[in-house]
């Protein structure tokens, strides 16, 4: 089974990584990081970089896709070789699958028309513009073969439920446990309905910054 | 504040990166990936390259330096430059952590000598070998400055454990809410207790290969 995980400039790091680690570690899954020029790709923050190993026409049949989100987005939304060859791919994919502000890069190429997604709690209204039905309140989206997941950290969660579409319970389940994924967050604040008022508020200030 | 994220050959990038996702966007933090030789290093799985930037010597006096594990621990283990830095850098740090088997290295290091310590929970009882007092049970291990964390995607945790150290409780929050880090898994079994009894055996049977 052959994976296709998407960079750009200015991507988002663990949006792409938490996929690629429960992922990588299917038993006889392939994992390629494909860009429209490869080479190392610089996060978001600017201190990590993480290598694009093919170009990508060198994967055109990959059984999953993922496009990761972050700032970067933006520029990923106008790169007209990167929505071709998605749309492309989309014809012959078992899965279509965005983390973050991935989906806006899958609705810009067309892939989400009609279809029930999320992405980052921030841009969830978006979806709306490229003909999605937006969901404000799932961690993670199926819609047929397209599975969204909303901010950076639910990736993880959404490579999970797609082990076990792919491979059943069991095989999610040893995956899980091999990234002793129990989660105790210190503070119980990662969504906006949960975190304190101040803090949603910040960010609903500055979203323009955060997402561009 | 400096943060330094060491990589080798095989490490485990969630471990990495999972933190680093936190740390990097800590206001006023910079994050410099280092090594013993810098340029991309590979992950466990060969599919995927991290860029170190930095030569170990070039990041002399971090604030917080994270070591991360992965299969690559062993030789990481056996690299003399590597010891000898975290042994300097130890001496001036605020915070010496490790996410995963990035544990034994910091005891290959004399660090952990008399330290309550975690790591991947397949490795916890090789702590006692460098001295350290093993802790199965606790997902975030603090001991004075040094902080370890069980396994790969418990980096996370320990990483907003260590923001609330540095910043304070609403800094972690802000973190939290902005990799929106709401965890859903969709299966509990995530530790050793909690997976079913057939899995947990398997890879008890099979860690020998897991870890080396």
């Amino acid at each position: 089974m052959d994976v296709a995980i998407v960079l750009f400039e200015r991507f988002t790091a663990l949006d792409a990584v938490g996929p690629y680690e429960v992922l990588a570690n299917m038993p006889g899954a392939t994992v390629t990081f494909v860009a429209t020029s490869p080479g190392p790709k610089r996060t978001d923050t600017g201190y990590l970089a993480l290598t694009a190993d093919a170009r990508l026409d060198e994967v055109p049949e990959p059984d999953v896709v993922l496009v990761p989100g972050g700032p970067g987005q933006v520029q990923a939304e106008q790169d007209g070789a990167l929505l071709e060859w998605l749309r492309e791919v989309d014809r012959t994919s078992t899965w279509t699958t965005s983390v973050c502000t991935g989906a806006l890069v899958l609705g810009a190429a067309g892939l989400l028309e009609g279809k029930r997604a999320t992405t980052y709690w921030l841009a969830v209204e978006q979806l709306a513009a490229h003909g999605a039905i937006p969901v404000a309140d799932e961690r993670v989206v199926v819609d047929g073969k397209v599975m969204t997941a909303a901010g950076v950290s639910s990736g993880i969660d959404m490579a999970l439920t797609l082990a076990a579409r792919l491979g059943g319970d069991d095989l999610a389940r040893t995956l899980q446990l091999g990234i002793e994924y129990d989660p105790q967050p210190p503070f119980d604040a990662g969504s906006a309905a949960k975190a304190p008022a101040h803090i949603t508020s910040w960010f609903r200030d500055n979203s323009r910054f955060i997402l561009t």
